[in-house]
């Protein structure tokens, strides 16, 4: 078993649980943590038994309070802090938050938030590449970057307008304030508030729902088309893709598991795993570098 | 008149109805019916009396149950069905629902969901590119792929969260859960929710709407200005386009008679025609085939 | 000091407000008024005392009427009216609304909308690109073009999807009918709806919540990454900036006083520019022409 440090991975029923596990720093995002949560996702993705992912903070304060400013422990451009650069494409100059995010972007598994309380900073934007977020009713988030004379990271300005529209988004990250778990709920940052005593299992019970009736090949897949096909500029790119993937597909263990056990009203047994039955034509896409 | 069989198509006062008709199936989609409701658009855009298209389905049980599973009846990858072929960019391959919806992409008549029930599979992703939704109080969608071990079709990846955001599209897509009709009407999916026996005035007068007070011309270009330029990466893309548009139809006969009818206080009567006035920039894209 | 003859532009304690002021006329929009909002971004953006940019219309009763259809005050494709041209990329067939909406677009403060009445055509586009929009709650608001024998202009096939999704989008260009505050406010096209008497008070505040809290250097790059960065295909577009714009800025005095007012629990007193002190990098794109 891999030995974490900052983190902590849990694998129960078909649902791993990743914990963000710094508590006496409310969790504060570091250099370390970040490579911690890749390594969990590279484990995740590989285990053929994790159906879901939640993602949450230990204790009942904080989620996750941001970068942690101590020096040697921050978060963004690990690596250039001791060895600076001029040169800005420079791979040494890139963001630790956005590093994560673009790992959680590729996860095969479905990514579940469970925000248990403070959550600002890269604790907010960590968080927006998750498929599903809910929060505990004492959850407050931030997008305070402008209020630290600095600008969003993690990608967020990719993620943030496509979950929470443009308008919400720009208040946000233009005021930096801290807003509670109601208008996140309002504005669609979130999908549900739960009272904190009650927020893993309402998490569990959404990762479950997907764990006891979906086809593993058929997740991965949704996950796949769905943040890379919206942000295409014509139906026909998803087309192209789709065709392919229910034409295969539609030939697959689980194709005829799935029928079968609609047919016969009982809940379904897939054989298929992502590690061995993704169709062939899966990554589809190239995946641009940094420059 | 052309001879339908599994869907009916009737005109009257500017507005077309397009019915999904095979009751004792719940409306089930097949090959046939694909190709029957292509036929409708075309035959819809090359009426200049048609100001407006409903769709729905007959009965009052469902809008459409998804794909007939039946031997010979399948939607899906209808001709590859008794063809197989192992080059995934052969045509054959082509997604059904996705021939459709591609079609209706390039409806230059508004599209308007009268959606009376059941929708589920290819029956809720065929309406996305439908320009508004409206459905009934016991209406029930259900993007339900990942249960039957097949993915999102007809182009759902690029259309779904356009219309209801990353978060509920990957929910939805990812439980593959059935939800009903104020959920639908929260998350965005439909502007309005009837009572069954309401529904249809209730599509009516939205048409109307469009049909007494607006130029033909003017709601074709709009329809394709709206989906083809929201997609595109620069606002620049719009102002060329919208450039072109604003000076050809400022010197048309239906912007004298808007400007006219509205100094007047009185209903316009516009002359121009789909068929004879589209500007002569129109069509400003190459449309993408399928590869 | 710029003299204006269609709108007002004063400045004090760090907000700009900019009405438009034709009240006799609504304040319908001409080529002259044009001109002079594109004048008076040209002094918010060049003028670092300036943090936001409230824009208003004088009166009760509208923000602004729409293109003034009087001849010689056409705000539409201005110049090709009194000199007709056939080749549409010719430069002088612009459409006015979008030469307005692009500078708009690149206005490196925040802009915010005081919506204090009537807002059609051209005067519900031009504030699309606003980054907040607040109304009172006499506004009316109509994407009427449908209504003219038009199109939507000003960019607004871009930008309404963005805000409201594309739905709502749909519905409201293709009837081109008049909706209320309320309406707007439920749909998001603007935040939040304020008694008439209240309005500028309202905006204000949110203008000081930016002003008197966040770094002016952020909030011009928060400003075009967001609006920029969103409308990629892929978060690595971002990951590219924002890795570039957190090394950069992570040096700056901006940052450190952001950290060092943050931990002094006091207000920050930001000492960098955006005529001095964007980073190296900015900006980072080619601007597309007009072709």
């Amino acid at each position: 078993m891999t030995e974490f440090t900052q983190i902590k991975l849990d694998t129960a029923n078909g649902i791993a649980t990743l914990t963000l596990s710094r508590p006496e720093k409310m969790n504060a995002f570091t250099g370390i943590m970040m490579q911690e949560m890749i390594d969990a996702i590279d484990i995740t993705d590989a285990d053929d038994s994790v159906r879901a992912v939640i993602v949450t903070g230990e204790g009942e304060r904080a989620f996750c309070a941001g970068a942690d400013l101590t020096p040697d422990e921050g978060a963004g451009n690990v690596f250039a802090r001791h060895d600076p650069v001029d040169d800005l494409s420079d791979t040494r100059v890139r963001d630790g938050g956005g590093r994560l995010v673009l790992r959680l972007f590729n996860s095969q598994k479905p990514l579940i938030g469970a925000c248990n309380g403070v959550a600002v900073g890269v604790g907010a934007t960590m968080q927006l590449p998750f498929d599903m977020r809910l929060c505990s009713d004492n959850a407050r988030f931030g997008f305070v970057f402008a209020r630290r004379g600095i600008t969003p990271e993690a990608c967020s300005s990719w993620f943030l307008p496509r979950l929470v529209g443009m308008q919400t988004a720009l208040e946000w990250c233009m005021t930096g304030r801290i807003f509670d778990a109601g208008e996140a709920r309002e504005r669609g940052l979130v999908r549900s508030v739960h009272p904190q005593g009650e927020l893993m299992d309402a998490a569990v019970s959404l990762a479950r729902e997907i764990a006891d009736n979906t086809s593993a090949v058929s997740v991965a897949m949704t996950r796949a088309m769905l943040w890379r096909l919206s942000a295409t500029d014509h139906p026909m790119m998803a087309h192209r893709i789709d065709s392919r993937s229910i034409y295969r597909l539609g030939k697959s263990e689980d194709s005829k598991e799935g029928v079968r056990s609609f047919l016969e009203k009982r809940a379904p047994a897939y054989p298929d795993t992502v590690s061995a039955d993704m169709p062939d034509f899966y990554p589809w896409w190239d995946e641009p570098g940094y420059e």
